[in-house]
């Protein structure tokens, strides 16, 4: 049995060890009004020990400290480090499935209001067309040369699904490997009157993703407000003016 | 009588003792537009001698120094320590209700304009039913088995209580109180046209919840500007999209 | 003639030191949008010596330093230092009207869009009444018992006047004296298309209502969209709603 | 040949230095919400040596550093330096068109979402008129007397020419070119549902420039939501309030 009290895990001088980065980025998103109250979470992989370093339940997003996360091995699945106070945060199988599924290194889950919007204005699916933004997200497809990731083009429609909250965060574990399934191009899961989940191959991957569909999400209602249609052709904007 | 200078009282090298945690609330309060012009207020009470820290009237929320700071013993209510320069905050009466009223460890009362404008749309309660972020807030029950608050779930609604606003803020005690007895399991009155209240079982706690609710009021203005009831049923704010 | 270079009026340890304090309120101001683009200007009355310490003009204002600034003589309105690479204000005989006609000792000038978008919905006046932010704006009233400044009461109006811009800041003089002529009692003077005007007694107390009326402007916009009129009695918002 | 890795090209305590400046500015362009994602791109030309400073793609702006630059002789358009984990930006043909067609210092590329709206709102030009911030732009013309640019004047329309985006931002060139020479006095160039380029002879003009102006598209967007021509004259705002 590992010692669940293994502080080595997490005490660094780099800024950029899991346990560091996590806290640097939880204080950045609360700025952000993504996960105040302590609302959201964050997991990102240890790049050479693959283990998962997870933020607990209930922080103060802003206030986190090394201290505070929670380490699991990510072969196991048991924890190597559990921090004194707090609870592991009820995303963590939400987190798991998209390690296993889609072989993620960092996943980022926020309640941002951009998301709730988008919840209420779209149904199963947010579609977004041919804003230059959407150039950061990937399309899903392998450069058969490079074997690097194709992002979308300006041209492309982004589209995230949408699926229904659930009364207990950890039981949303269903629909979520659900909709991976279905959906096997998709960085990103928003979760209607609740929030957003999106990943990538690292934690800074993951952030990029996070911060361009913010901004998509934010200029998608921008355009419904204004009665474009999201994915209307471009030059057709003017038609649909109030 | 006692030492009104007592500066003992306010100084500490620890960021967790109320003189200057409520410094730190206050800038970050600020900062939110929460309470500029000097506007709203912050009370903490201390976690071993039970003192009652008040923010003053008048003061520059974002240079608030502990040396502004009054300190009043919470069993006879007289100051231990008052400021030189400020006179004490006319919620200070509103303060004492909620310590009395609901044992609370903190309260924070902001002129957040979600608040102001969520009392112009909403007429004796905002509601708002079906979001994530409403699990922030405790329902007011108690778990029979381990003594918890039991936090408010994804399908209930929240209520906050709107009273009117007076001439005088001190003059709020009479239908303050009366709120507070009629609605036992709020943790927040809306003031109409003024600001709003909230408090916990310590000041972390009334962040938290003072947090969250500001969360669902914004998320309530945009949800009522875009024609969708804030308790609408799940699936149902398609059928009122304007 | 003076010694137009006489740095020793510029340099102070005190961060409260009109040289020092003029550059934490330009930086403070820029963060909130309100003199981005070089827009915006503030002067203040030094304490002690009454000289004027004035921001230049052009300066970006969340970069300006101590020796940025103009010094002027309040008696002689002679230049006492001149920063060797800027030009004075435009906005600088509209300072010293208001500190003639109105003792002021602060007074700060935003390009706030709050006011700008205020010029446009209202015609000569900025009107808003029952909101508790209200009485941090002084009546122009004195306590004939105590000497003091008697604020706006919850039930007063405040009414803010609005003059046409012109072509050249410094030609506002004729408008901005006759405004102040008329208005004996107002604290601010609103600039259609262009911005604010917000003096006080001390340049505390200058930024104080400046916060206070940009906070109530942009309550006044958000009243406007939801169709309440500004000066509606108390309980009758509801009739409005559209 | 050059040697790629010269790193004394991009060290230098000078805060003001290229090197250090355009770090500091893409933090601060992250933080107003123009550049997350990896969006958007910054270039100046060193004031003595009149190299070309170049930010790199898919970098975090945030989080830019020195050694992430690209330096390019202005001459032979070689670059003198290559940092090593990163590709050129594709804005890189586009800011040396504005560097030989407009004799730029500086070129600030942003994902402003006010760019984006106004390119969905406007058709071929943003045209505001009568707003006091216009007088931060240049006209174009030059008093003949002293030989300094002459900015726009408060009666002035300010117009800018909006172009349609390319799925390859390298591949907008030919029409920027195109819209420069049919433009020779603006300075910035909206690109529809994608961002805004913005140039001057000096990185602090750009800056000015770039500030002045996503602060006239944010108010031409609230004028479009309140019913009110962006170009109408003064005091016929009333007649189109909706």
């Amino acid at each position: 049995m590992s010692n669940q009290n293994d502080d080595s895990l997490i005490h660094s001088d780099d800024p950029r060890h899991p346990a560091n980065l996590i806290c640097t980025l939880c204080e950045q998103f609360f700025h952000n009004n993504w996960c105040t109250g302590t609302g959201g979470g964050i997991s990102m992989k240890h790049p050479t020990t693959n283990h998962y370093y997870l933020a607990p339940s209930g922080v103060q997003k802003e206030q986190m400290k090394p201290e505070d996360i929670f380490v699991m091995d990510s072969q196991t699945l048991e924890y190597l480090r559990v921090p004194p106070k707090y609870k592991p945060s009820a995303c963590t199988p939400l987190f798991l499935a998209c390690y296993k599924k889609r072989n993620a290194g960092g996943i980022i889950h926020t309640h941002s209001q951009n998301a709730d919007v988008c919840s209420l204005i779209f149904k199963d699916q947010l579609k977004i067309a041919n804003i230059e933004q959407i150039k950061a997200i990937p399309s899903g497809n392998i450069d058969p040369t490079t074997g690097k990731d194709i992002s979308l083009s300006f041209f492309d429609t982004l589209s995230i699904p949408i699926i229904e909250n659930v009364a207990h965060e950890e039981d949303l574990i269903d629909s979520l490997n659900d909709v991976l399934d279905k959906n096997p191009h998709t960085c990103a899961v928003i979760v209607r009157r609740h929030g957003i989940f999106v990943w990538g191959p690292t934690i800074d991957k993951a952030k990029i993703y996070n911060e361009a569909i913010d901004y998509l999400m934010e200029l998608a209602i921008k355009m419904y407000q204004l009665g474009i249609p999201t994915t209307c052709g471009i030059g057709e904007e003017k038609n649909y003016l109030k």
